[in-house]
């Protein structure tokens, strides 16, 4: 039997088409009866019995397309806030648990694609804390030094996906709980601009803010795992929304990120953090990053609004029908339950007023950072120890609250990745991207850059694995987000905008994917327009019959948001123009072709003969290069 | 002296044209000293003595461009729960009153625009209601009848203009105040789009879904006045908003507009609206309009939430301060005192659940809303009677918001028209055309066609004004919203998308605005393509001392939002392409071309030296006339 310790997603798919269904199931029965429960391992709450993997696992083979499937067999922890079937439900909090009825919507979704739901996961109960010691399921240490906090609320989602024994889990990230454990445990921490993915099925933390989040040892699995999730669910789910037809897929060549101008007094006495900040920002710069010094007071001033306003009076709606049943006082933790009562103590006028802080709050913010592309702060201020938290459980967790409280009342989206390692203790601490709502791919791409900057060898440790690096996992999928044809205007390049060739940034900027090299009918020809600048080729459909020769000359395809069509031609210069172009196999898709005075301009020259532009430059540049 | 009643705004601006500014200003005098404040009068509050007249003439003649402002000496009227300098404030309380130390954002607005301000009107006190009868400073009666209500809560607004007092007044608009007192006074009543016009020293009602609205004669001048006020305002105002770079100018040409499918028990025993919104359906789609009749139920259940639901918290919020002084009980309306002290029942725990509630409403209406422009609405079920509202306060102000509570929960822009008059008793009734946010000027040129259509004489009877009419001033000024070109791409058309030309529709498709008529540079020849259908030109450029003659070509400039172009080039047929055209004025815009395979194709015919398609489609029209 493998180890399965540290795999990938891909690992994960890659073992499964090399092995027999048995050989699949076997492995995954190997690692279900590996896993304990707390007591004995506090992340986990409950984990699949045989019988309910069985079960899991006939579904799974008797869907028909089953191993195109993007996370066939894939083992994933589910945060014990969030309904599977199978699986009760406690939110850790033992006299709360009920038998959930169906999936939660993202539960359904992963099934769909082909996952396995292992286990359910401890979690500050309720999911009412950065800190991960607030559940009578257990304090879940940190993945890295049993003294100290894994982070919550998320907990056991973070260990569990550190320790390496599922690639990917989920967890939920109302106020920081999917960022600050990641951060902790060095993993991947995407927390979705609100309503992205549906918390229909998920026991409310803030109904408003709330977001199922996903933690993965590298980037690729999360930007895979985010493109299952991120459906719309309007029926269910009161704050569902869509991404866009065509999403952000990266920002532009060189982005512009805000960073906090001022950390004075932003670290709490902690001097290491603040070293892996200053590298970050560093890295960020190394990567081609225009980094931004900006001041970030009005967002710590939102941030203090969600624990110190009326939001925690979401917390007391979402389970005042249960404090009123006089619950089992050994089943709640004193701390959180002391939290959510007293969003009792709130009209709703009051309610409103803070409503209209948060506008006036978010109208600075918009003014301030109207220029900016994305920001990046540190994660959390700190890696507590458990005793710190102990001896000062609310003030500890509000301080690891700075940078991430806010992001949900300020509508952004986010996401932790790790920055390294302290020098004094060896722990991982993180740094967090935000971004605009609807910005999680491009967040994705930003990361990837930061990453590869990083760690140009490709050799960043994931999570707590031992001899398990990224690799090019931290790399992305070009196919993902696939592009929505419809919403695009499919464009043919002949020239410089060609991959490689010096234009191809102005597909970039307008989000263009690539559909495909191909050609052009046999009707057309090709020539070398004079030029002071950068070289550019002339396109010209002709009539074989009438004016002669004609080929096919080479292409390439891309689809262009409609929305950012018009951005495009604006950079297009004369002779040049945008008409209609005969693909080889008969579509006529737009495309760049060229004016008659263009193509019969003093000082053009046909290169129909090469086929292609590229042929064109690398002759010219073999040509160039001769030194007599 | 001259009448002023019924002057429009550009009746006003004309008068002053033909004046000198001691006329002008004895006119304004005259006016404000015929003006009686309540109980003589109960439509004002307050009207600007001779002494502040002076002073905001004074200011308004030290402007160096006074002339050239879009509101230059044209008398307003302002709600008196909106701040205006040298006026208190009442919000129609007595006891509540202050001296404002600034003018409200939009009052400031107007008066840079060159408006005086003549007096504040009365209102449903606190804005709390939509009947006029709720005010110490007394009930404000229909203009058209004694008996009836003039509709609240901008009852005092709504009379002013109606009797052609002054052509604009201010209102504010939560849940109908500026809607229905407009359908009641046969105005027009625009309620823009949630933030669009800044609330900034308006006194709150519901903060978060307030909007300052306005009443006029007619639809062109709301349209100015919208222009005027519309502007962002966000260091001073919370929910302020920018209207997009290019706003929505107009629906389609035959847009799908919603009326509600089901009327049973919606009329409330009355039977003359029904019949009036009937012949508003028609008109409807007389007017070209596509009629969609929908479920409403969704709408009209989230109507209900705002008093039956925690909203009423938001206006405890706003006076909660006040009615801690205990203010003297015989400054309060009691209807409205008890109605703003039942907020204060509500905790914060509820406020949320109210807004999942919505948020869950907001889902059904935005699926099943998907493919429809715009809706129309009745704007209100009845003409009480002051007796019968003085019998039934609430039961019969509640009926009256019944399509109208919804519009500001839901984020629509509205503008609330007349729709004709009452067999039974000659009373106006109106309807409400409800949009998208930030829809607001397609709905103006919505209710233009509408207008059209319901009086090809242009005889609409304005207010109450006698032997007035609105004549052409219900069509609009194409300049505005004047075009924001860094937002679009200019545009030559040379062809069939001229105006008055077969394929022009896909200009107004793509929200394209017209700059100007002018003609090429003279380097290009015209051609008449062969084709089945829409004859089209080919343009081309040469060059005149390689090819010889070359002519300057008649073309239209059109301004498209950059953001629509790529709809629009997706309907760009070969051979035809858009690239970059050389004005006479020797400016580059992008613009039709044709490629040399269209221009020399068998059975095309140069026709340069007619200057213009223009002159080749008239030619062609009187050859296919000739009998013989």
């Amino acid at each position: 039997m493998p180890s399965t310790i540290g795999w990938s997603v891909s690992d994960w798919i890659q073992f499964h088409r090399d092995s027999t269904p048995d050989q699949s199931y076997n492995v995954l029965l190997s690692l279900v009866e590996s896993l304990q429960i707390s007591p004995k391992d506090p992340a986990w709450i409950s984990v699949a019995s045989e019988k309910n993997l069985k079960h899991q696992w006939k579904i799974l083979q008797s869907k028909s397309d089953k191993l195109s499937l993007k996370l066939y067999g894939v083992p994933i922890a589910v945060k014990d806030n969030i309904d599977a079937l199978g699986f009760n439900t406690t939110a850790a909090c033992p006299s709360y648990e009920y038998i959930p009825q169906a999936d939660s919507t993202v539960v359904a979704l992963l099934r769909e694609a082909g996952a396995i739901i292992v286990g359910k996961t401890n979690l500050d109960q309720f999911a009412t804390g950065l800190v991960g010691t607030r559940s009578p399921y257990g304090i879940t240490p940190n993945t890295f030094s049993p003294a100290h906090v894994s982070g919550g609320s998320s907990a056991g989602s973070a260990s569990v996906t550190a320790r390496g024994l599922v690639p990917l889990a989920l967890g939920t990230d109302t106020a920081g709980s999917g960022r600050v454990p990641a951060a902790l445990n060095n993993l991947i921490g995407l927390k979705p601009t609100v309503g992205v993915i549906s918390t229909s099925g998920v026991v409310p933390a803030c109904k408003s803010l709330d977001c199922v989040s996903i933690f993965s040892l590298n980037l690729r699995d999360a930007q895979l795992a985010f493109s299952v999730c991120a459906k719309p669910d309007f029926e269910n789910c009161e704050f569902s929304r869509s991404l866009p037809a065509n999403p952000l897929r990266h920002y532009a060549v060189k982005p512009r990120i805000a960073v906090p101008i001022d950390m004075t007094n932003k670290w709490f006495g902690d001097t290491e953090n603040a070293k892996l900040f200053a590298k970050a920002v560093s890295t960020l710069e190394k990567a081609g990053v225009e980094v931004v010094p900006m001041d970030f007071t009005p967002l710590l001033d939102l941030a203090k609004c969600l624990y110190e306003g009326t939001w925690v009076a979401e917390r007391w709606a979402a389970t005042r029908d249960f404090f009123g049943t006089n619950p089992d006082e050994q089943s709640l933790d004193p701390t959180v339950a002391s939290i959510i009562k007293g969003g009792a103590k709130y009209d709703a006028a009051t309610a409103y007023e803070y409503d209209y802080k948060r506008h006036a709050i978010l109208n600075k913010v918009h003014e301030n950072f109207i220029d900016i592309d994305a920001m990046m702060v540190p994660t959390c201020p700190l890696n507590p120890t458990i005793s710190e938290v102990q001896a000062e459980p609310v003030l500890v967790n509000s301080r690891q609250g700075t940078w991430t409280n806010f992001a949900n009342l300020a509508d952004m989206s986010g996401l932790a990745i790790p920055a390294g390692f302290r020098g004094s203790d060896g722990l991982p601490n993180g740094i967090t991207f935000l971004g605009r709502a609807f910005d999680d791919y491009a967040l994705l791409d930003l990361a990837s850059r930061f990453l590869k900057a990083q760690y140009p060898e490709d050799n960043r440790p994931v999570g707590h694995v031992t001899d398990k690096y990224a690799g090019v996992s931290d790399e992305l999928d070009e196919q993902i987000p696939s592009v929505n044809l419809d919403a695009t205007v499919k464009l043919a390049v002949v020239g410089a905008h060609l991959k490689g060739q010096p234009l191809h940034w102005q597909l970039d900027q307008v989000q263009a994917t690539f559909l495909e090299r191909t050609t052009t009918a046999a009707s057309y020809r090709l020539y070398v327009l004079p030029s002071q600048g950068i070289a550019k080729p002339g396109l010209r459909r002709v009539d074989p019959e009438v004016d002669g020769d004609a080929a096919s000359i080479e292409i390439e395809l891309y689809a262009i948001p409609t929305e950012h069509f018009g951005e495009f031609i604006a950079m297009v210069p004369r002779p040049l123009a945008i008409g209609s172009v005969e693909t080889i196999s008969g579509d006529w898709v737009k495309g760049f072709l060229c004016e008659e005075s263009g193509y019969k301009a003093r000082g053009t020259k046909e290169i129909t003969e090469l086929g292609s532009w590229r042929s064109y430059i690398e002759k010219a540049g073999e040509k160039s290069k001769r030194p007599f």
